[in-house]
């Protein structure tokens, strides 16, 4: 190893390790050919693995560096959150061109940028960051792994949603897509350099820059028992429903006037959007689902249906008609 | 997703979780937000992943998709091994060029190839596949996870030599720099098309194509308690037995007499070529290390010393004097 991948590695072992506050399941991290993680009896482990890309999960002219270390973590925490696990630990493979990694002038590299707004993230929600790999690659990639902890067999799956429940989805939708459109139009404009973003549109872009994982919200799902299946919304909402709907064996009829819709947002970029990062989750017609959770408000947006050959797997009521609602979220081979 | 990339992951989700045949962790696998997995009371949770990218670590032109596959999973779990550690699962995010997902004639797809080969191992080790990611990339990209169980506060860990221990090696080192040095050379003959590896190269070529994580050796050492530090070799002999000796505050001193050395291999080789995936260990001077292990050589090739300042960490002693060995293996923004 260089010395100058020596000496990152060690000012990124000095911070990695402290996120977790010492209250987790970590016992063994960066530094050994594994971490090592301890779970209590009655815990089973939750893990999920996600890959972000340049050109394809974001830009690395486009992207502020803090904001593609968020998104990176925060896709993976979103998973946990959707199984109501509380995260132990994180993984980061990083992939990163050299003269991302190398300081020009006084200024912090891109490298230190990135891992700021990932651990940002990590801290907030008391994953640290346990281990990993790190390459130089002409092309920026990061394979974030999270690990949670869950009761046993009572982790919130895809597959329970039964007819009869009732569909709610967590915040408001095509945030991220309104700020994506935003981010797409400045770097347009300002083509060729690193993207600045003009402080009046901060706001607006947030929802894309900084998602906000709900782990909150999984946990407090779990702990109360009421939700029968549960999804984030990563790919979009219309894909996402679809995703329940197969894993559970049924249909779903979601009505237009009560999809919670982002500032600035069309219901296309609600219903298709993605990488919103709310929670989608169903419970039965007894259910006393509260219309804010840690903070986040609640909306029941539709109900569960059996599924029928011949109807659609997903149908969408608008004032004058029920009509087909066709996944038209993320397709990863495919755009 | 598209009908194709459903399709390809209905294929590999019906493969992929046969290969713990239902006694491992596993409980849940491919397919919702996260997998889950189960551990045994007294038991701890090692965790590794690795990045493997096209010309860096593999060449898309160069590599059989098989062997590809192939080196990928061996890297996670031969750090299990190195820990002692009982694989579980893994994880694999894999971004690829789309035409490496689309089959051209009759002809079974790369992509399909490269399972092939990947989850080969998984089967010999009987790791499931639990889950991944998969999208659409340029460069061609393998991010492997690998779980793996190990009795609490039992895993061998690198820090733990200390003076007058003996140093082990498994099997022979050099081979795999042997192989990649053959297989550039036929390379460079073919150029531009997938190369073609002759009959009689096979041999000569497996130790780098087709390298085997010793996954049971690494079980023995750990469950007999024997070994005092270990560490897999897997950035060169040098290179690894500094790591070893940096985590464990000692000096060590090999015997260049002793290092066994791959058919075709070089002194060089064996000590700086990497990738060789055998086990490096430490032993107290009373401990009985056999010679062989499950069916791989062990062989004694130095020992542990104080550290002293103003004296190498790593010294080589050869016939005639000793000299300071510096670490020469893989370095990863370096080359």
């Amino acid at each position: 190893m260089s010395g100058s991948e020596l000496e990152l590695l060690r000012r990124i072992r000095l911070r990695a390790g402290d996120a977790g506050g010492g209250r987790g399941g970590l016992r063994l991290g960066i530094g050994d050919d594994c971490a090592l993680l301890r779970v209590k009896p009655g815990e089973e482990i939750a893990i999920t693995t996600d890959l972000s890309i340049d050109g394809r999960h974001f830009e690395i002219l486009t992207h502020p560096p803090e904001a593609i270390g968020h998104r990176t973590i925060a896709r993976g925490l979103s998973d946990l959150a959707a199984m109501g696990a509380r995260p132990i630990a994180a993984f980061l493979s990083l992939g990163l061109p050299a003269r991302l990694t190398v300081s020009r002038g006084k200024g912090r590299t891109w490298i230190e940028r990135f891992y700021d707004g990932l651990l940002s993230v990590a801290e907030a929600n008391e994953t640290p960051l346990a281990g990993g790999d790190l390459a130089a690659t002409p092309l920026a990639v990061a394979d974030i792994v999270l690990v949670g902890t869950v009761a046993k067999g009572r982790a919130l799956l895809r597959c329970g949603a039964g007819p009869g429940d009732s569909i709610y989805v967590t915040g408001a939708l095509g945030g991220a897509a309104v700020g994506f459109r935003q981010l797409t139009a400045i770097a347009r404009k300002q083509s060729g350099r690193q993207v600045r973003i003009p402080k009046r549109l901060e706001a607006l872009l947030r929802p894309h820059l900084y998602p906000q994982p709900r782990i909150p919200q999984g946990l407090w799902l779990r702990s109360r028992g009421i939700a029968t299946a549960g999804i984030d919304i990563s790919d979009g909402l219309s894909t996402d429903v679809a995703h329940l709907c197969e894993e559970s064996g049924v249909a779903a009829e979601l009505e237009a006037a009560a999809i919670p819709i982002a500032p600035g947002a069309t219901l296309e970029e609600a219903l298709h959007g993605g990488e919103d990062y709310e929670l989608l989750f169903t419970a039965g017609p007894g259910a006393r689902v509260p219309r804010r959770l840690r903070g986040v408000s609640v909306s029941r947006i539709g109900r569960i249906m059996p599924r029928r050959t011949g109807s659609p797997m997903v149908a969408l009521r608008t004032q004058d008609q029920v009509q087909a609602l066709m996944p038209q979220g993320w397709e990863h081979f495919s755009r």
